[in-house]
């Protein structure tokens, strides 16, 4: 087993499944041979969302952090399905994060934060990545949180 | 012509001009020797918009497919205006695809759709690209659909 | 002082220091070696936002040119942070600017363009960039305007 999933293991985390795309795109795409862009994930879990609606009304923001987890689970799986071992992983380069928001919500950022910590607490200094969480109106299938993400793999 | 125009001809396509940047930028930026960005692109069609207003409320499902298509038809232009022939497309890394959405509408990957199965039409395996779907509250001029890309050329 | 500080100062405008995380990502992220993904940065002057609130009702369309602004100089602040000095620069590639709107708005292009004129400013045609510019309900804190930049660095 590759050093990330061991320690996902050791947060008591586990691997999802990868995500079956929900349209005409692939989770993941390689290019310039050490280059991966993961399609925007949402943050179901066994195929359910975790939570559905906005924060600031239908989501708390500590739900919504766990949101943000299981949205960057859901890329960390399609990164292994589309590179076959995390550990190939030289960084994470950035992650773009949306919320749900209902009027006058603008904490996204503690939000998307969910996310960004996981990878530093799996990919350590590797997982230190730029960033920018951004609120809007809708998301796909009533997500309160959807999230993309680039990574530069070893050589 | 090259190869990606004949297949655009043979769907009753045309690739249209290059839309003209509606501020100071530029159509499409080619980075690192073998990247390509395209900048965010409407569903502009000789000049007017085909529909105007958000998924959900004045627009269809059906239009807004349609809406993709034209943004991935003028994000093409902007390609072969910035690299002169879209057969140098080794492939479609990934879109980005914004919804402008009433409130309750989530049914953003079936409208962005409509830009992916075009590229896959156009470029067969070498368009089958990541992708993220978001849904907003309000995009430029109005139009219901905004879609940027990035390319990977070949050597 | 590097030239593009130099070009700054005939403007008028001072390099503001590297706007600290709000949360767990790094200002800016190199990657294989030669970009840099610079993340998001709202219109914060001296740590408070220029404007606050939503073009079309808080924030006319001038302040929100002033707010992209601001926002590209704080891009710049965390690019000299991660690269030490700006004529490093080969090119800026891309901004993705959102812009918080009041139901209706549909300027976004002419707010984002502050941003995009200052880069043309500063860096002659190694500024020209490609762009998408995005209206969305709400951002954080309340901020009008926030951009995300990708750069490419001289070799």
């Amino acid at each position: 087993m590759s050093k990330i999933e061991t320690r996902l293991e050791e947060l008591g985390l586990q691997l999802p499944n990868c995500p079956k795309p929900v349209a005409d795109y692939i989770p993941g795409q390689i290019f310039l041979d050490r280059l991966v862009y993961i399609s925007g994930q949402d943050c179901r879990k066994d195929g359910i969302l975790l939570h559905e609606g906005k924060l600031g009304a239908d989501v708390s923001i500590q739900e919504g952090v766990l949101c943000a987890r299981q949205s960057v689970l859901n890329c960390l799986a399609a990164l292994k399905n589309t590179i076959g071992d995390l550990d190939r992983v030289k960084k994470i380069v950035k992650i773009l994060g949306f919320v749900a928001s209902a009027p006058g919500f603008d904490q996204h950022p503690a939000v998307i934060n969910g996310g960004s910590q996981l990878l530093i607490q799996l990919f350590g200094e590797d997982g230190r990545h730029a960033r920018a969480a951004i609120g809007t109106s809708e998301l796909p299938f009533n997500t309160p949180v959807e999230i993309e993400m680039i990574v530069e793999l070893k050589q």
